[in-house]
């Protein structure tokens, strides 16, 4: 892996300002551009790097715009001779790789990268330089790309934190498709109809339709753009949701006039539990089961931390914390995700302690 | 409100036997049946009330069995003389009252009623007696109702810890279809695409995708029965959903060939967030905007602890908190939601601390 001493990051926004501050952090040169000036003086106030001087080359250019926006700002770079090796950290990588072809960039210092990372919000406010850790980071060497410029990314993702994947271009976009763009505009569908309900509906609201809208709040803008990008593989997904959703929908009207069909529906929601059951657990691994202890406290400081003591003290380490609030009182249910084996244990000193633990 | 000094719990499922532990707490004589006679020990062993014998009457009943067998459970009951009064706890309100006219049950003396609360697990096991505490609890009086049915469930919701809230039958069931019914199967469709997706695809999930998923994971037979008693308001949510998808890939789809259609789609995204705003906040306020505060924790006993105990000290009440595991490492984000104006005192009480906050 080559040693990466200098980096220019192209648009200064959640990603891109994230990247230049895990590279702070190993003292890396870090040259900031983005159009806007805006985010570029926050970029460079948050301690990101300094404004690139065009005629100043780098090691690597990362390129953090908007997908359709990779092709033409890398040519326009190489172009500036601005850096020996280029990246990209678009959220899909056919297009900014064929429109590359297009426009006649050089192939051999590019290599297409994406890392799995995000959040609701954007901007370089929301930028933080432990983004990275431990996450994914897809990159998609093709054979035009030279084992230089590989090897100079390779350094770039393993100073953020991130633990690289070599995947196919095609593969990743129907990937990304599946795990997390086709989710966001069902959530976005879901939460379209709570936008139409009446107030009476929103009151009786639970956990289970926050959770399955919350990615809903991300800017429309943003998504668009990644949306348009992966078009053909999220379409593909979507019509499969649609189709699923439309034949239960069909499932119950036939239902409500005593007809059969109740057992598709039953089909479709066991095929569900399958789909969560395979989603990874912490730390990447194979699934692991968790057993949860429930906790009743107070919405006052210091009753976490109390919490947080008593754990400590019987020697167990909580895995997972949520915090229940119940709407109207001052109280909540917090519930500890602990191994199998330390369930008890925790029940039993946490109730030593006073708590309530039903 | 009567003083309810005796109630018959029918059913000793999660609901069910959750009633039954908030009723023992209030010293409530409890008296527990149900027709698995291996949940109904378990619920007596968890100390949830002695077993039922026919010819004993009780102040009230709740019948917590699923949807379609409330009535018939009703007319028996009545017909036993078990209880003065009667309710129910199903997620669909219309079906059991239709029923129970059918049937020709005592009108007078039962009001339906639904407390908003469950979990992705079912059964006795996972019942808690702090399950409905400041919930809405929703009751469904008629015309034919008494004035003493309603006065015995309002006194129950009260010792439940609930918030009563009355709704018509009709109304309920659009509403549970909008933020409860419909959002379970669409998490579900979701769900079933990872069932299908390759391994690679399952590598690449975020915690996006874990949030709109989770609910899938529930019990499947005891959904079907849900979604087959309350099929019409299900399924008219559904088609708007399915529709919204299914003219998003078709927007993708021309796109893809260089057609017009995304502004459709960015309106879809808009409408989602602001549906997403119109969820109520913690404690049943308007929604409220908290600020995160991001910091770096090791995946060791005692971490949170101490973190606790530094924002304690700062006088700091964190509102929420969101663990994200860094995949493949022992190390994660804790995210902190407090006041905004309290984000810069933990922050600098944090970092006094040695605590890595970005």
């Amino acid at each position: 892996m080559s040693a990466v001493q200098s980096v220019l990051v192209v648009g200064t926004g959640l990603i891109g300002t994230s990247v230049a501050l895990a590279l702070r952090e190993h003292d890396v040169q870090v040259y900031l551009a983005d159009r806007d000036p805006r985010a570029l003086r926050l970029a460079r106030e948050l301690g990101a790097g300094t404004e690139w001087q065009p005629g100043t080359s780098a090691d690597l250019a990362v390129i953090a715009v908007p997908p359709r926006y990779v092709a033409e700002q890398l040519l326009e770079l190489q172009g500036q001779g601005a850096a020996r090796h280029y990246t990209d950290v678009a959220s899909v990588k056919a297009l900014p790789l064929a429109q590359a072809v297009r426009l006649g960039c050089d192939l051999g210092s590019y290599v297409a990268g994406h890392p799995l990372a995000g959040r609701e919000r954007s901007g370089p406010a929301a930028a933080r330089a432990d983004l990275f850790l431990g996450r994914p980071w897809a990159y998609c060497p093709t054979g035009d790309t030279s084992p230089e410029a590989v090897e100079t990314l390779l350094g770039l993702i393993k100073l953020c934190g991130g633990e690289a994947v070599r995947v196919d271009a095609e593969e990743h976009d129907r990937a990304v498709a599946v795990v997390s763009h086709a989710p966001h505009v069902t959530a976005s569908a879901v939460a379209a109809r709570l936008a139409e309900a009446p107030a009476t509906a929103l009151n009786l609201a639970g956990q289970g339709v926050r959770d399955v809208t919350r990615i809903a709040a991300g800017d429309p803008g943003l998504w668009t753009g990644i949306l348009s990008g992966n078009a053909l593989p999220v379409a593909e997904v979507l019509e499969a949701v649609a189709a699923d959703l439309a034949a239960t929908a069909s499932a119950l009207r036939a239902t409500a006039d005593d007809g059969p069909g109740m057992e598709w529906v039953t089909g479709l929601l066991e095929r569900g539990v399958t789909g969560t059951g395979r989603i990874p657990g912490k730390h990447g691994g194979p699934p692991r089961t968790y057993v949860s202890v429930q906790v009743l406290i107070g919405d006052r400081p210091g009753e976490l931390a109390r919490l947080f003591q008593v754990a400590e003290a019987a020697g167990v380490n909580i895995e997972d914390v949520r915090l229940e609030h119940a709407p109207g009182l001052p109280l909540g249910a917090a519930e500890l995700s602990v191994q199998p084996q330390a369930a008890t244990a925790l029940a039993e000193a946490l109730r030593a302690h006073g708590w309530h633990v039903p």
